[in-house]
């Protein structure tokens, strides 16, 4: 496995490991670092699926709000580069802000309607600073398949719409959200709870269980299943709902009344102190 | 030579041209069509500096204001394509707008700073318009250099602005415009003008060169360049000035008294009747 930090470095490398094969795929696991079982089940997708995988672990100042963690978001190179290591990973791309931002970015990549609900309302320029540095990844990379996690399903809404209206040639790879065996979905956050926080945190899952039930066995509109979740989620004082939503999926629009779309998501945000914690469920309709 | 009007044709046929060999490179001339003899030169560049030409001719509505003139733009394939025959071109991208915009776009690729003024400025959203239409034929070609002419020098500034901040592992090559014998620049819009505007339009170029003069041999300041500029341009009657600005080059700044610059640009936009004419010259400052 190699780490590279520049991009020079990095063209090269996998041009390198190419060979004069045009037909050798790259698969690309673009994360924040802080890797957990989640990022490991992307590199072995990517491991299965494409010749070449490349990890690149970057806390993209970008779409952090001024108020977000950018200072504080955890970071572990060592242990990353072992985890990466072993998922089989041959490339890790490990970029200074510098290297990334060498001056003022003047571009940026923004996509519309996917991203003015959920997290996009929430975190204001979020996904334009992921959809900017996921275009300056994937023309870096080149990758013939992206991998992202669905816990982040806005995330990969964003990234599909970007990809096809700007007719990137590369293939979008949903991956499921891994969980703990409680039901509390990874994620490099979870680091921040207090242990009586990490308890109560699991009124996410829990909730998400509750809806697809609400939702597919019970029929129950929308607006109901909303007021019962919220109501589920209160239960845990420590926590505060920054949303809980019922969209179509994946086009992230409202569910209008007497419409039967196939496939339905519900999102959570839910604050434990200072730590944000999201998750979802995608409810399959069917007749 | 090819012409092909669907994408994954497109893609195919570079492929297929490209054959096994990793390290063809390929240059493209995107263009709106009704090419001329300044088209003609960035193909023949494209043709000397790289293996395979893809020239492109879309008319792109994204970048035509509402009261512009996306409707009537001249368009004469039958012509193009003769005279992309022969320039050489190895394959021609002729899409409908239908290709390009299936559905409604979401994404958009914008540049701040060196689109706030000249055309910019006169046109809201155009560059936007640009910056992302060159973004999907970058995508869909993935070329290794693009040429475009200087005439559009704005243009310019902003596809390099764009693909140095995303990272597009692209070579801008800027072509020098083509000219008249009598100095008017070359321009698919100059077939709209009446015999005694295209008389008067020589002022364009005519302003240009004494401008250049009053710049470098007798080091008059920009703001009394402009004005000058102002005087010789009002001198034909049928014409009204959109905008003439003196600018840093590449950056497109306001020149600040006292600093000195490299290279200044001498930007105009001119109007005969509802045919707006543009052209520029880059003055370099020496010491």
């Amino acid at each position: 496995m190699r780490v590279v930090k520049q991009i020079n470095e990095l063209r090269q490398t996998i041009k390198q490991l190419k060979g004069n094969q045009s037909d050798t795929s790259v698969g690309f696991v673009p994360t924040m670092g802080y890797l957990h079982a989640g990022h490991a089940s992307l590199m072995e997708a990517a491991r299965k699926q494409t010749d070449i995988v490349v990890l690149s672990i970057f806390v993209n100042p970008l779409q952090f709000g001024p108020n977000e963690d950018f200072d504080k978001y955890p970071r572990d190179h060592e242990r990353d580069l072992k985890l990466a290591e072993q998922a089989g990973v041959d490339i890790v791309f490990l970029p200074e802000v510098s290297e990334m931002y060498p001056r003022k970015i003047k571009t940026a990549v923004s996509v519309a309607g996917v991203t003015e609900r959920l997290c996009g309302a929430s975190r204001p320029g979020h996904f334009d600073g992921v959809a900017t540095v996921v275009s300056k990844l994937f023309n870096i990379v080149k990758p013939n398949k992206v991998f992202f996690g669905m816990k982040d399903a806005q995330q990969i809404a964003v990234i599909r719409q970007m990809v096809d209206d700007l007719n990137m040639d590369i293939t979008v790879v949903p991956c499921p959200t891994l969980r703990e065996e409680d039901g509390l979905a990874l994620s490099s956050r979870n680091v921040y709870l207090s242990a009586e926080e990490r308890k109560q945190a699991l009124v996410l899952s829990s909730s998400l269980r509750l809806a697809e039930q609400w939702i597919a066995t019970d029929r129950l509109p929308a607006d109901e299943v909303k007021e019962r979740v919220i109501r589920h989620i209160s239960e845990a004082p420590l926590g505060r709902i920054d949303y809980v939503e019922i969209l179509t999926y994946p086009g992230l629009e409202p569910v209008e009344s007497g419409a039967a779309p196939e496939s339905l998501i519900v999102a959570l945000a839910v604050k434990f102190g200072t730590t944000r914690l999201i998750d979802n469920v995608i409810v399959e309709m069917g007749s």
